[in-house]
């Protein structure tokens, strides 16, 4: 069975696991910590980042979270999740692209090093300065993921797609690390609640990561 | 036609550049500052970044280098570049990828900052501390292109892929910010030195940086 190396905020390995869960691969899960910089993850992945998917029965290898998705879209026919013709389906790639890297950038990763990171393992206070430019630049992805659903069924087209679950994955820590202020992006809101309330989702919302619980409705699925 | 946006050393948009050269795909280049933040560049791409690929007589916008290398992969047939089985295949995103996240990271970025943003906009001197950092990572990508290059054909496997055009053009721009010190690096040099003989490569080579003239060696041929 393919073994996911990965931690529970990872939002990497949340695409993944999303994309997995639609198309019923199985998988069990490795515990990473890849701050650690062990020897363990570098040997499975030069880039030593999660997620790692791994088969030791087969000697098998995949790393970095969207060649493991191009990986499963060409392997597995169920519920394909980069459709449509080229022109869509570069759609959904720059979408794809734009949250694992601008909201990913602007939002996750600051909110994992001032939350997760400092209170795990730099012991330190986070920087409200640093929070509420976060915010702020969430507020403006929060403005885009507005117009998509306003213009659309789904994010990047008329079918559920990667882009879809990349966003939410993102979106899915960002909540798990002191919520999101939806006020003002009921489009955006209403969304992330189909996407939370779909059977992929729900491995996702009730793994903790120790030490860091999550607010109340994180996994609530009405807001 | 298709006009690329793009500057002249932007990494992303000659992987695009080398790609569209091999699939003989014609462009036209349109020169873009993304440093400067322009509303044009800002419609075109909710990312603001390098490189798009617009079509003004079809009203077609392509963004984001992976995602319109894909576009292309799929619609010309001509000189495959993600090409083989699914597990090679995810090989080519893999390593792809990997070049354009931390070489990028570890050392284009910084190359650029130091050596093109400080000299040409912010009328800074480079950090030697921070060049000296980006030696000794290069140093480490580079011996991980020598153990690629002894154990394959090309970087990802038994033919040309995207991998190697992804990692020759984030070389092409550190080599044309100062040169790249190739000593203790026989496999990876040859290796370049065979990718820079290519004709898919030689409108880099000849493409300036207006206040920016490259080192000698640059479009040299041999080393």
């Amino acid at each position: 069975m393919w073994q996911l190396h990965q931690f529970p905020l990872c939002p990497f390995s949340r695409k993944l696991r999303l994309l997995m869960g639609e198309k019923s691969v199985a998988y069990e899960l490795v515990r990473e910590n890849p701050w650690e910089g062990r020897d363990s993850l570098w040997q499975l992945n030069p880039a030593g980042r999660t997620p790692v998917l791994h088969d030791p029965a087969r000697k098998v290898t995949l790393c970095d979270s969207q060649a493991i998705c191009e990986f499963f879209e060409e392997t597995v026919d169920r519920n394909p999740m980069i459709s449509g013709n080229a022109m869509q389906r570069a759609e959904i790639r720059r979408l794809t692209r734009l949250f694992d890297e601008s909201l990913y950038g602007d939002v996750t990763a600051p909110a994992l090093h001032e939350k997760m990171k400092k209170r795990l393992i730099l012991r330190q206070s986070p920087d409200g300065r640093v929070l509420r430019e976060m915010g702020r630049l969430l507020h403006g992805h929060l403005d885009y993921i507005d117009w998509l659903v306003d213009t659309r069924s789904w994010l990047a087209g008329p079918t559920l797609s990667l882009a879809d679950l990349a966003c939410a994955a993102q979106l899915s820590v960002v909540d798990y690390l002191g919520g999101i202020e939806w006020k003002g992006h009921d489009q955006a809101r209403d969304w992330y609640m189909v996407m939370k309330s779909r059977p992929s989702f729900r491995p996702l919302l009730s793994e903790k990561m120790e030490g860091l619980p999550p607010p109340r409705e994180y996994a609530a699925l009405d807001l």
